[in-house]
């Protein structure tokens, strides 16, 4: 089969590699049908994050089971099935508290931009769809492997319940999914921090009631202006610098909440922003099998369209060229079918 | 009247000082029944901040009610009354959100170790008991002014609810009055650090469940012990130097939150405990005035008894001997009776 693989800075190559097999009795293996490149595929791409072996990437994937090893008892062949961005196995004490990404037997992929996965803990990871979705459907489902999920994450994080004031730092798909997710959970104000056309008519789409183009002090004296000069309930910090968890803090309200999911790359977190103004920090990498049967059951009845995120379809064969859409910010996330 | 004036490190001294009058109509005068030290006092009186000009002292009171400016409704002359460390108008924007601690017209006090109190924003501030409380339950209406509403904002802040196991790291007047709280929003198990005996004591009679005496690695690895190898689901921090903070994160699970109340004196927080693990960290300045209607119920109706913190009783006069007291460890939190 064939997957991609990064060798270095700018360097993903379209490449044959053996066919992944059932190692483990507990193990599935997943024809992929559509996969993606993540915001945080980037900072090796990019090369922030320093690539020193050629490594087989990606790790969010829909597709159709193709073997299952003996002890695997909820998915079969033949499944259509989505995955978390981390496998679990949804039984330890971690996972029976609801934080599956930390799960204490939980592994990574060997590459998910590829034509056929491995999915470890099949049983805790994956998710079965009754029956095969709509086309249309595809990419929405797609988009819960991580970006939805994540999204979600930051929004329960932040504690979003009926009738919040949001604010959502970034505009990328998780941001973007962020702000769909606060209007799912009942946010009755959502400001969506944007600077781009393209990705403030998504927000608008999945319920921003407004935008804001500043930044920095400008972007927080805006958000102010728009919340009676007090901040917001809940801020989704969806970037991960230490200017987006800056402005993220400074936009909450005292007794307020930041829900984190940007991946850091932060010196030092401004924690005068936080204990004297009564303002939280929550959150990290999503627990998305806690969060999937719902969400799946949404994508399913038409309730949500995550998959507005992919502004770009390629063949997975042309994987370099959908990471290069990203990294020049000609794409918002690209969506790679094999 | 007489109160005590701060003038620098380890002299604190019991001077003639003039009578509080009202200033504003919104002012209240307090005779006072009862006042306290406050482990935040001794950041002062040991001098790690320092005393630049001789300063009245004190924050946490409760009285009868002397005089009440021309807009004051809520509370009369003759009233037994406990009013929150800091003042609030319990009306503005961040109010109504239940933050009176960041109140947008709050104020603090010009000294409350002191006979007589001027209480700004009395209306917001103060909550009258109906009638006045037997002498008994004096100490318990004291302790809400300041340590049994922090130790519950800790607890609230971590999100301690029926069932959670919560790990409480500081064992002064704060820490054991969140084991209190702990207890009652309904915590199954509760694990107090405390390295002294007499704190221990206080600490299981106030809903400990457990009781660990090591700290840094050790300590943490008890809490995991007694978690079944993950960390509690809440975490009250209310020591606050950097050390403190690191063991609070650190004996979090996955998912789980640290509520911080202790001032914090930290360098850095330890993000790397923070968002790889999904750890939440919230709270700061408890808004009292948020939690006193129903605190105040409970005292009365004696089921909670937060009183017991105190453990050595001075006449206002010998404030300085009640520092002393605390500053040499001799007294967990002193009760000073005019």
């Amino acid at each position: 089969m064939h997957g991609a693989v990064i060798h270095g800075t700018r360097d993903v190559r379209f490449e044959e590699r053996p066919d992944p097999t059932i190692e483990k009795p507990t193990d599935a293996v997943v024809r992929t049908v559509a996969a993606c490149v993540c915001g945080s595929d980037l900072w090796r791409y990019r090369g922030i994050q320093q690539v020193t072996t050629p490594t087989p990437i990606g790790h969010e994937y829909v597709g159709v089971v193709e073997a299952v090893g003996a002890d695997v008892e909820t998915v079969d062949v033949g499944d259509f099935v989505v995955g978390g961005f981390l496998t679990s196995d949804n039984t330890c004490a971690v996972c029976r508290a609801g934080m599956q990404s930390h799960c204490l037997h939980g592994t990574g992929y060997d590459g998910c931009q590829a034509e056929l996965i491995r999915v470890q803990n099949a049983d805790g990871t994956l998710v079965a769809t009754p029956g095969h979705p709509d086309d249309d459907q595809v990419p929405s489902l797609l988009a819960l492997s991580d970006v939805m999920c994540t999204g979600w994450h930051a929004a329960v994080s932040a504690g979003v319940r009926p009738g919040s004031t949001v604010v959502v730092v970034g505009d990328g798909a998780v941001g973007l999914s962020g702000v769909l997710a606060a209007a799912e959970l009942g946010a009755e104000r959502i400001v969506a921090m944007s600077r781009h056309a393209d990705r403030q008519a998504v927000a608008r789409a999945f319920g921003a009631t407004d935008i804001v183009a500043e930044r920095g002090d400008d972007g927080v004296g805006q958000v102010l202006e728009l919340t009676g000069g007090i901040g917001a309930d809940a801020v989704l910090e969806c970037v991960g610098t230490e200017d987006s968890v800056d402005q993220a803090l400074r936009s909450a309200r005292p007794g307020g909440t930041v829900g984190w999911v940007g991946v850091p790359h932060v010196g030092e977190i401004a924690q005068q922003h936080m204990f004297w103004r009564n303002v939280g920090l929550r959150g990290g990498p999503a627990p998305v099998r806690a969060y999937l049967d719902d969400l799946v059951r949404k994508v399913l009845d038409r309730s949500i369209d995550p998959g507005r995120v992919f502004d770009l379809t390629l063949p997975l064969s042309e994987v370099a060229e959908g990471y290069a859409a990203m990294d020049e910010r000609r794409a918002i996330k690209t969506l790679l079918v094999p």
